[in-house]
C-alpha cells in the first residue's frame, strides 16, 4: 500500500494549487502521475468537478482540484493532501517524541495558504471567481494596493517570526530544525509572489527585514530533486492560475 | 493529559470562527474556559496576536484566533483545532477500521469553510479586512451578488450531493453514518447564513433542493447539549463578524 503510485488530478496548464502537492512528492522522489500531462488529463478533472465520481462508495465527493487518489483513497484540499502525503513522503518529523507535529505544520500551512495563496488569488479576483479580470480591474487594483501595502508585510513577517522562534530550533527550516512540507509550501508562495508582485517583493528583499524567508526560498529551490524539477519541463511556467503578472497591479508599496 | 481543560483563546464580542470550536466542544460536554467571557480575555487575544507569545519554547506562535491551548499545546487555525479535537471529543469515526476517516472530514470541514465561511466574510469585506465596511460598500453589494447567484447554490448543492453519496451511509449526517464535527461545521455555516442571507437562504429553502443540508441544520440544533448551549448566554448573537446581516446586501437571486 505504502508504495503505491500517487495520483495528481489537477487542471492541466497552470501550476496552481497543484503545484503544491508535485513540490512535496518531487522532493520526496516519490512516484506519481499527473492529469497535466496525460492526453485525457482535462476529462478526468472534469469528472470529478461535474460529479460523475460521485457514488465510489468510500469516499465523499471532492468538489474541486487538487484531488489526490491514492490506492481507494480520493482526497481533497490542498493543506489535506499534504497533511496526508508528509509522513509518507518523510515530509514531517517521524518518531513517537511529537506527536502533534502534524497539527503544527498544518497549522503553518493553512496560514502561508491563507494569505499567501488565498489572498494573491483574490488580488485579481476580488468580486467573483466566475467573472473575467477585465471584468474587476479596479476593484483588483484597489485589492492589491492594499495586499502589497498591509497584508503581505504582515504574513512575510509572521513568517520570518516563526523562524526566529524555538519551533526552529535554529535552522533555515520552519518547524523542529529540519525540511517539512510547510517549508515547500513557503517556498511556493515566495515563489508566486516574487513572479506576481515583483516590486513589492523586491523591496521587501532590499529592506532586509524577511532574510529568513527569502533564504529560505533560496534553500529549497538549490535542493538537488526541488532543482532538477524545476529546470524540468514538469514545472509548469505561471500563466493565468494564482499567481498572474498584471503590470498594473504590480504596485510600489 | 487527555482530561485536561481546553482553552479557547478569541475575540470576544462575536461568535466568528470560534464558534467552530465551541460547538465541538459543547456536543461533547467538554470541560473549556473561552476568552469571550474572562475579564482579560481581550488581553489573552492580543498577547498572541501581538507576538508577545512567540517564545513559548515548544509551539510556532500562532498569527490569528481562533487559538486552542491543551496543556502544552498551542493551535491554530479553525480547520486544524477541529480535527486535533475530533477523535479527543468521540467527533470522528474511532477505531482502527477507518484510519483515513480524519483526512475525510478535515476536507469536508475545510471545504465548507472556504465557501460558507470565509467566501461570506469577504461577501462583505471584498477589498480589505482592515477597512470599514463602509469604505467598500460598492464592492461588497457586487460580490454579494455573486455569492448568492452562483457560489452559495453551488456549495449547498455540493453538500447536498455529499449527503445523498454512498459517504453519508444513508443518514442525515456527512460522513459514515453517525454524527462529525464537519456537521457542526455545516450547521454553523448554514446558520450564519440564513442570518446573513435570508431572502437567498430562503429562496433554497422554498426550492426543496437542499433538503438534506437544511434537515441537517435542524438535527444539529434539535440535539440536547447543543439546544441547551444555543438557549444560554454563552451563544453569542450574530453582530460584526463573519456572518453579517446588511439590507442592502440581503439579496434576492
Amino acid at each position: 500500500m505504502p508504495h503505491q503510485t500517487y495520483h495528481l488530478i489537477y487542471w492541466p496548464g497552470i501550476p496552481g494549487r497543484g503545484e503544491f502537492i508535485r513540490l512535496a512528492l518531487e522532493e520526496a522522489g516519490a512516484k506519481y502521475t499527473d492529469t497535466a500531462f496525460t492526453e485525457t488529463g482535462m476529462d478526468e478533472v472534469l469528472s470529478f468537478v461535474h460529479g460523475k465520481a460521485k457514488d465510489d462508495g468510500i469516499n465523499p465527493p471532492p468538489l474541486a482540484p487538487p484531488i489526490l487518489k491514492h490506492g481507494d483513497l480520493v482526497l481533497s484540499q490542498t493543506s489535506n493532501i499534504l497533511q496526508y502525503l508528509g509522513p509518507r513522503l518523510g515530509l514531517i518529523p517521524d518518531g513517537p517524541g511529537d506527536p502533534n507535529a502534524t497539527y503544527r505544520i498544518n497549522g503553518l500551512t493553512l496560514t502561508a495558504l491563507d494569505g499567501m495563496c488565498n489572498e494573491p488569488h483574490d488580488c485579481h479576483h476580488p468580486i467573483a471567481t466566475g467573472l473575467f479580470y477585465e471584468d474587476q480591474k479596479t476593484e483588483s487594483k484597489r485589492r492589491s494596493e492594499d495586499y502589497v501595502t498591509n497584508r503581505l508585510p504582515k504574513f512575510m513577517s509572521y513568517f520570518e517570526r516563526v523562524l526566529e522562534s524555538e519551533s526552529s530550533r535554529g535552522s533555515r527550516w520552519l518547524y523542529g530544525g529540519r525540511l517539512t512540507y510547510a517549508d515547500l509550501v513557503l517556498f511556493q508562495c515566495v515563489d508566486g509572489l516574487k513572479f506576481m508582485f515583483p516590486k513589492a517583493m523586491g523591496k521587501l528583499e532590499r529592506q532586509g527585514k524577511h532574510e529568513g524567508v527569502f533564504a529560505l526560498h533560496k534553500a529549497v529551490s538549490d535542493r538537488p530533486r526541488i532543482k532538477a524539477y524545476i529546470e524540468s519541463s514538469r514545472r509548469q511556467p505561471y500563466s493565468n492560475g494564482i499567481y498572474r503578472y498584471y503590470e498594473e497591479l504590480d504596485i510600489e508599496p
